[in-house]
């Protein structure tokens, strides 16, 4: 039992603004309590005497309830909760709108009403929800017009409406839930309560959410990751689009985070992202029913080539493959299968197929070593009954403990086998694509499941050092900094050039000659961002060379920008550009998952193809290595066109040095290494900018 | 009428093999015939007096029947479809299986039966399919259990089986049809045979069809360019991942041609291609149902504010915008809603709102001019009423003659608006993204309807000369060309730089002195495919060197193979690459599509990243154009990172003109220009090479 059961357990509810009055809020809950709830109800309203047949009690002190459901106008609900609080009561539902949805004093009323919670150590669903259910002890604490069938996916959601949608649905289509909760404001329970609690719930075998944002993004991550080892978590993170964020913010009043953040958070998470309602209860429903395979290997069974096909194509699509039957397989499906049909995967038992030809085929390919799935796949003959058939494949789905999934295509015919087929928890599509696809996502939960989970990797860096760099950075009081805070990277340990910013020309020739016969130069100024433009950069400057160029440096950036504050001019060592590729690694803050981590190949890849992986910090090495994978320019990394691979472990090991300084410092707001030159012998960081925020520090 | 027409609208169908046997095909079409066909029905079986009632005649030829349906075994088809020819019966549907798709001695009988049709003109449909329907004069001459609705949507299908399912699908799911053909083996008819027939016929809304290969690619373009002008085509090619492409071969015989040529081939020809079942005949009802919108804004108005984010996301992944409302538009909505209601796109009426207010905003946004579609989502409240709803929705769609969606989300609810939806012909899905996708197919298909189609551009070219250069090679006895032939893209008006292939140090300095200071120097030789990798390619040779390059250029290419054909050495400009973009330009045939053209960006984009666009040869300039934008990296062409655009229309003509050159010269199988370097002022073709067939000359 997860830590909010006692929630979704009460003995005794009371409801307060219980009323008798048709198409109120107070009644409709009243109805929905009384309907099916093991325990007692006790209706509270100070002006009536009866509820629907029950006695109506003053106040919420008197109720000896153990769940208080609050349905009065927004002014007086403080005072009902703290009434609740005072009289030890633990649950709380509050589904009155007038909160901080409402702006203006909405918003003052829901810190109180957190304060509260926080002074008793209320369990406090909404303000502004549609209730609460848990279908094992009949409880419907909602408004809907209609409860939940019951099952094993708990199910929260931000858009109470949404849920009185899903609910209507889900019983025409086997999908059942253990509980549901709408989320409403979130002013103390959030969606990490709901999803730690059902974590550790027996009779939750999937969480589903519909989110428009997440509270606290860390913390979810914290709690998701542990949850989702053995409980598949998925959701519709919504507002993905610019335009679906600003009509998701404009309607909650909570600041949808950027996609980007959300994206990378949700997959440190282990959760499953659904693009559509579509998506999210088709996984929910095969996640619900079938156990989750060992291998990717599927096999097709058809007695139609056309849908056999549609799902081969399928199977293309997903992080599965079309299994290959071992001669054992095929020579059973020889001798049951007549001439005309392919006893290759996917298997045509062809047309004329009878129920039993069927099942020979689906049994023989489920005893096949390398079928981790199955997809069954029926067109309406006369041969075939489809009843039978859904039988059949239920009998053999459980016998051989595999995951399957159907397409008995028709509507009449199909729907002879739904009662069957839901019973089994065995998802049926019209489409074939959906019946893959449903695998899919149980190989990608597999994935998640059996995942390894490191700590963040922890390098020996000069913390001290790196402060300096910013504190001096910060006396200086510019927010800005450039490749004079160089030192910087090499206090966390990531190699950078040989070089220094010197403020002489003499200086200049000093640092030169130590470096090598030949220099780059670079003006050094807060104020000149984009150095080549004013010609402020020089390459390949020979020793005898260097003294004008720093003078000459000098005076173009005094000539662009009289003004400009030149801390001076960089003197470094020319970087070996032939065998590398030029990368980025970068840093910044999201609102609710905290420092991010960014990795592209430089130049228009991540300028102009927005190819780029994106982590949340701080990050296990591991974790920092896959996203090298991510960026569709992998292959450049691993020699392509007959070139040497990079080291990639040194490009891990910057990105999760660079995962670690943005997590020690807080105060980096953005950080850019452009390019980190990444070559078969190890990388450099070239060029460096950042922003800080010295209040911060 | 299109010219298939007396296929559909017979007087008198006669059935060959007609059986009273129960199950039997014969028994099947005779009784899907006699329930519904407005004709006669007359049963042929030289051993039978009598089928389903009726009364049996001996032999086709005497039935006086304008369609005939044969379904008796393979060998006697042959007889039977000669005597129904010989009678003058032109229309003839071949049920029977046992032709191609059998192999062996079924091909040979498979030809014979397209003679067979040749000699007397006959529409002959299958052999090995299913049968045809035409809901309006009731015929349904298949052997399928059930028949088909009657709409407007008329669909060809390559699988029997499909055909099945999706006539026991359809009558539950407000889905009806004109004509349905199963195409079998496509002897004699196929995909474009119907689709240039259902062009032309006023009962057809939209065309749907089901291919797993395109008999002749080119034809089928080219008829379908005209047809999807005023009928929309919709078609799911199945076979599109390796795996399905395989599996698509080995089940009917016809060759999966590759996929990116389908890709290109259906673009070209306006079909809206469908990945899934589910999208396709989401596709087909509202193309059927809807108006197609004028503009791509639309408007959301919403009862429940999470499925209008949902919603919102779904706009910004198809080709549609939320439109932005007009003032008079606010004001009247401000009028009608309440506070805390939402004006702006998405319009959230809020969940109290009755049916009144929903129908006030959806007739508000509708009157708006930026408002080209739109769609309306409810959750299930105690104040709306569904099926009062559907009938507002239907109304103000036909009113202001908008197209419209609909997202009544909920289960037994949402089913008492379906009969007046399905009526009003608008779609309604749970999933308020599969209302909004149906939009966005609508936007797609009035973009077709309204492209531009004009003819090949056509060069002035000298035929005559690049004829020389391929007989030449053709003559040498090679079949793969490299820079010797060159002269091939003079000859096509495509710029080269300056050179020449040489075969002599002397010939070679007298090239240079022509030419520059500096020069290009390459080993040719068809023998020697990697030049770079033997040193056998020289950038910048001053002119006092190249005699000695001339020398240690052969000796390279001797040294690495003593056999090697050598050609000489090609001494060329130096191209200036500093504002170019390398692009390349290719060419290839397809089985069923011949000639396309290639064009993507140098090195990495089309090595590794696959970032290449696609189109059938010959093309029209302005459609060459639209290439250049369809690469990922399209940026880069047009002046990322502070540089000058590239010269695009340079670019374009000279894909123009590759096409004309491939298209004129069937024996060059594979030319590939790379680079072909894009700067501001133009392009020129630095390298080349080609694969001719010297038998097709």
């Amino acid at each position: 039992m997860g830590e909010l059961s006692p929630l979704f357990t009460p003995d005794r509810v009371a409801v307060v603004g219980a009323t008798e009055r048709p198409g109120s809020v107070g009644r409709a809950l009243v109805e929905n309590l009384v309907a099916d709830f093991e325990g007692e109800v006790v209706p509270v309203n100070p002006n009536a005497d009866e509820v629907c047949g029950l006695e109506v009690v003053d106040g919420v002190g008197g109720t000896g309830a153990d769940l208080v459901v609050v349905a009065v106008p927004a002014p007086v609900v403080l005072d009902v909760v703290r009434e609740a609080g005072e009289a030890g009561i633990r649950n709380v539902v509050v589904i009155s709108a007038g909160f901080a949805e409402a702006g203006g004093e909405g918003a003052g009323r829901e810190r109180e009403l957190a304060a509260l919670a926080e002074e008793y150590e209320l369990n406090l669903v909404g303000p502004n929800c549609l209730g609460i259910i848990s279908t094992p002890v009949g409880l419907n604490a909602t408004f809907a017009p209609r409860s939940a069938p019951s099952g094993t996916i708990s199910f929260l959601s931000q858009s109470g409406a949404f849920v009185t949608a899903v609910l209507d649905w889900a019983a025409d289509h086997g999908v059942g839930f253990k509980d549901v909760v709408s989320l409403g404001n979130k002013a103390v329970l959030d969606e990490a309560d709901f999803v730690d609690s059902w974590g550790d719930d027996e009779g939750t075998d999937v969480i589903v959410g519909y989110l428009e944002s997440i509270e606290d993004g860390r913390r979810f991550v914290d709690v998701a990751r542990a949850v989702t080892r053995e409980t598949p978590v998925v959701v519709v993170k919504s507002g993905r689009t610019e335009a679906g964020a600003q009509a998701a913010s404009s309607h909650t009043g909570a600041m949808a985070g950027r996609d980007r953040a959300y994206e990378a958070g949700l997959r440190e998470a282990g959760v499953i992202r659904a693009d559509t309602v579509q998506d999210l209860f088709d996984a929910a429903r095969v996640l619900a029913g079938q156990p989750v395979p060992e291998t990717d290997g599927v096999a097709v069974v058809t007695n139609a080539g056309g849908p056999g096909v549609m799902a081969t194509d399928a199977v293309g699509e997903e992080p599965l493959s079309l299994a290959e039957f071992g001669s054992d397989t095929l020579d059973r499906l020889r001798e049951r299968l007549p001439e005309g049909a392919n006893v290759y995967n996917p298997v045509d038992v062809i047309g004329d197929a009878d129920n039993e030809r069927m099942r020979a085929a689906v049994d023989a390919v489920l005893d096949d070593d390398a079928v981790g799935a199955a997809v069954v796949i029926a067109a309406p003959t006369a041969t075939i009954d489809y009843g039978d058939l859904a039988a059949d494949v239920a009998d053999l789905q459980a016998h051989h403990d595999l995951p399957v999934t159907t397409c008995l295509m028709g509507g009449e015919r199909a729907r002879q086998a739904d009662d069957v087929l839901d019973e089994a928890g065995i998802p049926n599509y019209f489409d074939p694509a959906r019946a893959v696809g449903s695998l899919g996502t149980l190989s990608r939960y597999r994935d998640v499941r059996d995942r390894d989970l490191p700590e963040p990797t922890t390098y020996d860096v000069d913390r001290e050092a790196a402060r300096d760099v910013l504190e001096r950075a910060s006396d200086r009081g510019t927010n800005r900094l450039g490749v004079e805070a160089m030192s910087l990277l090499d206090a966390y340990g990531i190699p950078t050039p040989a070089g220094e910013v010197v403020d002489s020309p003499v200086d200049a020739l000093d640092v030169a000659e130590r470096i090598g016969d030949r220099v780059v130069m670079k003006i050094v100024s807060p104020d000149i961002l984009h150095k080549s433009d004013i010609g402020g950069v020089k390459v390949g400057v020979p020793r005898e060379e260097v003294y004008d160029a720093f003078e000459d440096l000098v005076a173009r950036a005094r000539n662009y920008q009289p003004d400009a504050t030149i801390l001076g001019v960089q003197v470094q060592e020319m970087v070996e550009m032939e065998s590398g590729v030029e990368t980025i690694v970068g840093t910044n803050r999201d609102p609710q998952f905290g420092p991010l981590v960014l990795f592209g190949l430089g130049g228009i890849f991540v300028e102009v193809m927005e190819d780029t992986a994106v982590r949340i910090a701080p990050l296990a090495e591991s974790e920092a290595r896959t996203m090298l994978d991510d960026i569709k320019a992998a292959p450049l990394l691993s020699g392509a066109r007959g070139r040497d691979p990079v080291d990639k472990a040194a490009v891990a090991e910057t990105l999760g040095r660079l995962a670690q300084l943005v997590t020690d410092f807080p105060a980096i707001l953005e950080l850019d290494v452009n390019p980190l030159v990444a070559r078969p012998d190890g990388v450099q960081a070239v060029d460096l900018r950042l922003t800080v925020d010295p209040d911060n520090l």
